[in-house]
Formats: C-alpha cells, sequence, structure tokens
C-alpha cells in the first residue's frame, strides 16, 4: 500500500491550486478556493510558495468593489518553455509551449512506413526541436523539459520503447537514444497517456474526475481517470481498449491479434469497410487514409449511400467497444478524439452513441455521456508537454499529480537547468 | 476536482494503519510503521486515537530481546458487531463478524425465482439476522451496522435497488424497507463491490494496489482498484464486465442484450455450451445450475471428453473477456472467484489464462497474474460486513477508504447505538 505523510497534503494542495489555475487561465485567490474546495488559508500558503518559486505570478490588480484590491494570479509563463513531441505513424508534430502550456512554435515533419526506424525519429526530433525553438526565440538553456510522446508500451521510468508494434520497435533504448542528441530533462509516455492527461488538465477534466479518452485514428486506444488520477495499470499498459476484441476469430489487426476493434474502426479498417462494400467507390483513396476518410466525410455531409453504408459498419462495432467500456468502469465522460474522429465526429459521435446504447448493461446508461473532444491543437504533443512541466515541477518540489508518490518520476537525464 | 486538507492526510494515515492491522491480524508499532510506510511519529499517533476510541487494543507484550517490552496491537474485536448480508439469485447468506471481522455465526436461507420479491427477500434477512445473533449470543444493540449486498445498479447513497434485471426489480427502495425491520445502520451496495473489497482488505489486496476481482456463477461481473481505491463510476456502476459483448449478435443474454460475456461463461451459459454440444450427457442436470457445473468438474477430473470441450467452449470466449480486461486496465492481478471458479477454477484457471494471451496486446501480459482467490467463506457477505464496518469507523471519525472524502459516507437509518 502507498504511504501518506503531511507532505501528501501539501503536494495535493499544490496540484488543486496549480490545476485550477491551468484550468481557469488566472484566478484570484478567492477563486481558487472556491474552485478548489480548499481554505483561503490553505490557499494563500499553496499561492505563497509557488509565487516564492517563480512558478506564479501576480498578472493584475482588481478593483474589489471599493475594498481591498486584489491580486489575480496566472502562471509565471516567462519562467521557461517545455517541448511536446507527437510521434504517430505519419508525421512528428513538435510545439514548444511556455510554462502556461501556450504554443508558442510548432513544426510537423512527414514520417512512414519506410522512415520509421529509431534514427529516422531521432533526426526528425532533433531537426524539429531546433526548428520551433529558433522560430520561437527560446534559448535551449530555457528550455526545462522535452517530453516524448511514442506509440505501443512505454517503460517511462526506463524511458524504453518495449512494444511498437506498427513501427516494428521492441525494447528501443529511445531516451537514451535520444539524450545524445538532446542533452535536456526528457520524458518518454504513450499517446494514450498523453492525450488523457491533455482532456484532464484542459478538456473534459475541468468537469469530471473519471474520464475515458478515446482516441481513433490509424491506431485506435483509450486512456481514463479515476478521482482525476491517471490509470497506468501496474506495466503502465492500460488503455488498450483497441485491441480488445469484438470479433471472435475476425479480421486480422496489425498487433498480430484478430477481431481487435482497431480492425473494424481504425483508419485502415474503415478502408477495409468501404473496400468490402464497395470496392470501386470513388470515395476510396487507395493506399491513402487521410483522403478516404476525408472522402467519407464529404460523403456523408452530402447524403451519399455508400458512406452511410460505411458509416454504419463503424458504429455496429464502435458501439460493441463504447458499450463495454461503459459497462466496465462507468465514466462521467467518454470524450472522443483522434483525426478519424475530427473528421467523422459529427456523424459517429451520435451514431455510436445510439448503438453502444445497445451494448450497455443499462441502456440509459447510468450518468455516462458521449461527446467529441473541444480541445484544439495536437492534444498529444500538449499532453507530453504536460509530462515534461511536470517533471519541472516535481524537480520544483511541486507535485502535479495526485498519486506521485506511488509512480515514480519520470526520468530526468540531465540536471535541470538552472535559473 | 475533489477537495484535500490536512485532515484527509490524518484520514489517510489511519487507513493506512487500521488496513495493515487487519491484514496482519495484530502487529506491533514498529512493524505497523514498516508495513504501511509511514513515519513511526504518525503510526505512534494514529495508533493512541485509535486506541483512545476503543478500535484498537494492546493483546500481549513482546519481549523485545532485552530491551523495553512492546505492546502488540490488534482490533479490539469485542468492541462491537457487523452484519453481512449476501443476496444472491439462490440463497441469502448472513454472516455476523466481530469488529476484527471474524465470522461469528452463519446462515444461508434459499431464495429462488418464485420467491424473489422485495418482501421474500426481507423476510429472510429479517429471520437470518436474528438466527446468527441468538446464534452468536449477540445483543441487536451491540450491531453497529448491517451491510447488504444486492445483485444489480445500486444507488448506495440512498440506499435504492435501482435495477435487478435478474430479480425483475426496478428502483426498489431497498434500505428505507429494511430499515423498519432492521431499525440498525444500514449500508447498500452490489456484490461486485463488495467481493472487491474482501479481497482488498484480506486478499490479493494485501499484496498489490491494482486489482480486477471477476466473478463467475449465475451472474458475472468484475470489480477494480486503482492504487488501492474501489472504482465505483460515475454513477456506482463499474464493473458489469459480464455484460461486455464478446459475440456481436450473439446469445441472448438474461440482461436483455445480445452476445454478453455472461451468456457463456455465467453458470446458464456453460449449461446452454453442453446442451449443444452433447444434448444427451449425464453431466446436463436440467434446470440445476449447480449440479451440472459440479458434474462437469468431476468429468474433467476423470477426463471425460464431454467435459473437456466444454471446458474449451467456456475458455475461448473467458479468454476474450480477460484479455479485454488486461488489455484495458493492466491490473497487477486478476482474482478469479464465484461458485463456477470454486468449483472449474483448477482447470479453468490455466486454461483461461492460455486464451486470454491469444486476446492481450502484448501477450506475455506484461506483469499481470491471473489467479484464483485464496479467500474462504463468503467474500460478498463479508464485503457487505466490511461496508458496515468502514461506516461505523466513519462515524467515529475514522476512514477507512482513501477516497472517502469525495465519496459520500453511505446511509445511517438510524443513529449508531452508543457505546
Amino acid at each position: 500500500m502507498g504511504t501518506h505523510s503531511s507532505r501528501d497534503v501539501r503536494r495535493a494542495s499544490r496540484f488543486e491550486v496549480l490545476h485550477q489555475i491551468y484550468a481557469l487561465g488566472s484566478a484570484s485567490r478567492r477563486l481558487l478556493a472556491a474552485a478548489s474546495g480548499l481554505s483561503t488559508a490553505t490557499v494563500a500558503t499553496v499561492v505563497n510558495e509557488l509565487l516564492g518559486r517563480g512558478v506564479l505570478s501576480e498578472v493584475a490588480i482588481e478593483d474589489s468593489g471599493g475594498g481591498r484590491p486584489r491580486a489575480r494570479l496566472a502562471v509565471n509563463a516567462a519562467r521557461g518553455f517545455v517541448v511536446g513531441v507527437d510521434v504517430s505513424e505519419t508525421y512528428v508534430q513538435i510545439d514548444v509551449f511556455d510554462l502556461a502550456l501556450r504554443v508558442r512554435a510548432s513544426d510537423r515533419r512527414s514520417l512512414d512506413a519506410e522512415h520509421n526506424r529509431p534514427d529516422d525519429v531521432l533526426d526528425r526530433i532533433e531537426q524539429g526541436v531546433a526548428v520551433v525553438l529558433a522560430a520561437a526565440g527560446v534559448p535551449r538553456c530555457d528550455v526545462v523539459g522535452v517530453g516524448v510522446s511514442m506509440p505501443g508500451r512505454i517503460d517511462r521510468v526506463g524511458g524504453v520503447s518495449v512494444l511498437a508494434p506498427n513501427f516494428g520497435w521492441q525494447q528501443v533504448p529511445f531516451i537514451r537514444l535520444l539524450s545524445d542528441r538532446l542533452p535536456l530533462p526528457l520524458y518518454l509516455d504513450n499517446p494514450l497517456k498523453a492525450g488523457t492527461m491533455a482532456e484532464l488538465w484542459f478538456g473534459a477534466g475541468r468537469r469530471a474526475d473519471d474520464l475515458a479518452v478515446v482516441t481513433l485514428g490509424t491506431g485506435v486506444g483509450a486512456g481514463f481517470t479515476v478521482g482525476g488520477t491517471l490509470v497506468r495499470g501496474t506495466g503502465n499498459a492500460a488503455g488498450e481498449w483497441g485491441h480488445s476484441t469484438v470479433v471472435l476469430d475476425g479480421r486480422l489487426c496489425r498487433c498480430g491479434n484478430r477481431g481487435c476493434l482497431e480492425a473494424y474502426v481504425g483508419a485502415q479498417g474503415i478502408m477495409q469497410h468501404l473496400r468490402e462494400y464497395a470496392p470501386d467507390s470513388r470515395l476510396l483513396h487507395d493506399g491513402d487514409q487521410a483522403a478516404t476518410v476525408a472522402a467519407l466525410a464529404e460523403g456523408l455531409a452530402a447524403g451519399d449511400e455508400t458512406a452511410e453504408a460505411v458509416l454504419r459498419q463503424i458504429t455496429r462495432y464502435l458501439g460493441v467497444g463504447l458499450g463495454n467500456l461503459i459497462n466496465m468502469l462507468d465514466p462521467t465522460v467518454v470524450v472522443m478524439g483522434g483525426w478519424v474522429t475530427g473528421l467523422l465526429g459529427p456523424w459517429l459521435v451520435p451514431a455510436a452513441t445510439a448503438t453502444a446504447a445497445r451494448h450497455t448493461f443499462d441502456p440509459a446508461f447510468g450518468t455516462t455521456r458521449i461527446e467529441m473532444s473541444a480541445l484544439t491543437g495536437d492534444p498529444i504533443s500538449l499532453g507530453a508537454g504536460i509530462f515534461a512541466l511536470e517533471g519541472f515541477l516535481a524537480g520544483l518540489g511541486v507535485s502535479t499529480s495526485r498519486d506521485s508518490a506511488r509512480h515514480a518520476a519520470a526520468i530526468a537525464t540531465t540536471t535541470p537547468p538552472a535559473f
């Protein structure tokens, strides 16, 4: 069992205050107390600590209606910068954020199945980081951490890509390799975890503690929070919802198993529905998932019969996956994201909600809502940036997760830069 | 988001100390500090509080090798009694426990589909409680709480059986009805939650914080803990793993949906496998699930070919369900219990472990273990008793769950008896 001390409570209080400031943008001490449920005395103590460490700053004085002027607090954005890296199967997206997690510059370079060895990915990260720092005018010594999201199973403490079937990687010591090129504090996790952190900090997590964050893209997966804490699992492997079996002895999945949800609702699965239903359809752009899904969206907007038939196939299987997830975890909100959701969401989300109702124990869903992600930008690089920010704050003695006492800190390959 | 205060830390420390004492039976302050990870000063403070409230007592003085004698602490078993009630589809089991959660007397009375209206169940609880209290020599005024486990979806704050399809119940105000017969502090939840609490306190939870507790019986379900905290879901409805779809448009389930896991691995599903494979088999006891599953176990022990074919059918579907659960949550341990596991476990658990490996993203399972429950007695009534104990301790200001600050306390229909 875990350990507890009064230090943990101070940590938890700092987490609540910081989390509220990131969610609200800026806030008075009074608003922070109201939003966090902490006492005004606790908020005052925590705010003073965070001001003293340079994490917060007072940004404005409010006229509180003739009374004593009251400071408005915000994250001290200029305190440093973090970089978030989203390694996907088709691109590497890199964003540099200020400490308030506002994007300062972005870069995206393509990746493909012919160029996805570790050195290909490392090259793109090294080049992209140089580009975004130059574009933002940020010297490398002002970067307090780089978070990288890499698909598959991640040993985040060791910084190892344990298993990335779609890249053909096994036991790649990614952080060790990257640290030779980028001698900065580095953090590694996967897109399911990163995307869930982005929703927890800036999306549905501002309204609910129990989230399921579902990603539909080339890959399919989910991340969960329980009580505002990310569910990692015993080997950091929770969230492989896309590889739950929905059809016994069904379609071969890229992971090597049969009948996985991903093989029916991921981009390749969607292309296969189209090939099976209408092999000569003008919607089908062979070898180009993005163009095909985009054409499908246009078809749905135009009331195209083939597009509607394919949508019915997708939602038939997606309803099973969503129903199973809701049956098991009963989240407050299921947030749907990923690029396939981005294109098909307006048709997919309501249709899948209806089919999911046929696969839940209580068709009324209890109180679970299914909705599209409202995040803009790349939530995966944002989440990777959040991991880097958490590591930086932990180095200042400011924990930003409720369970950090139990889950070991991420990897810092060098000592953080001094300020 | 939740609220935190230094009171929460004191609560958490009391939880750790009490949990360790229940897990260890008795312990010195030094052992408690080592086992809980708390400082010796914190343990000393918490132990003094618990001694002062009469929850703990000093049971023996150890000779610590010539040094100062050291007290051994244990739960003050005579401080009061709790009753645990396990309402299943075929019986109502009632146990009275002392405060150390040792069974003092038990009663089991049958229930069937012709006698499962609320009054039938209430009659059996009222009669059974009178019988066990008399057998244990416990006056009713010494009972500090009664926990009831009732299948289906439970509103535990309101004490309502929201949905119990196998009983045909909807929105039955169970606790209000029971309080007319038993004017005691009453607590209601379902067997998935109760069984998980029993494992958390006395089973696999003594070694791991992330559990999946799987029940195979007439009904099929699961309970989860993350970081030592029970996962309830937003409407206390998490755990309906038995109603996850494993076959699209498959067998009709008792819940009204099609293709649910329960329809393939629950007792009725097992009987159907047997009817389909060998309708004239001597293993089949029509209308008697328990006799059929027991005959199947005997057949497996004897190397019977029909029994082995049915086992393959069960494990084929169970592997999907277990694989999906492991993919999603990556628990440290999957504990398998329930009466079907009790009979078939020695064959079912290894076979299902092998099939589950074919449905997990990482066939090596990462670090998840699948094992049979080692609990003896009725874990459901024990778990129901734990809910009653938690309610009693909360009334003394001793929280026994990490998340009680967020999840409201259970219902006390009367003020607790004075001591």
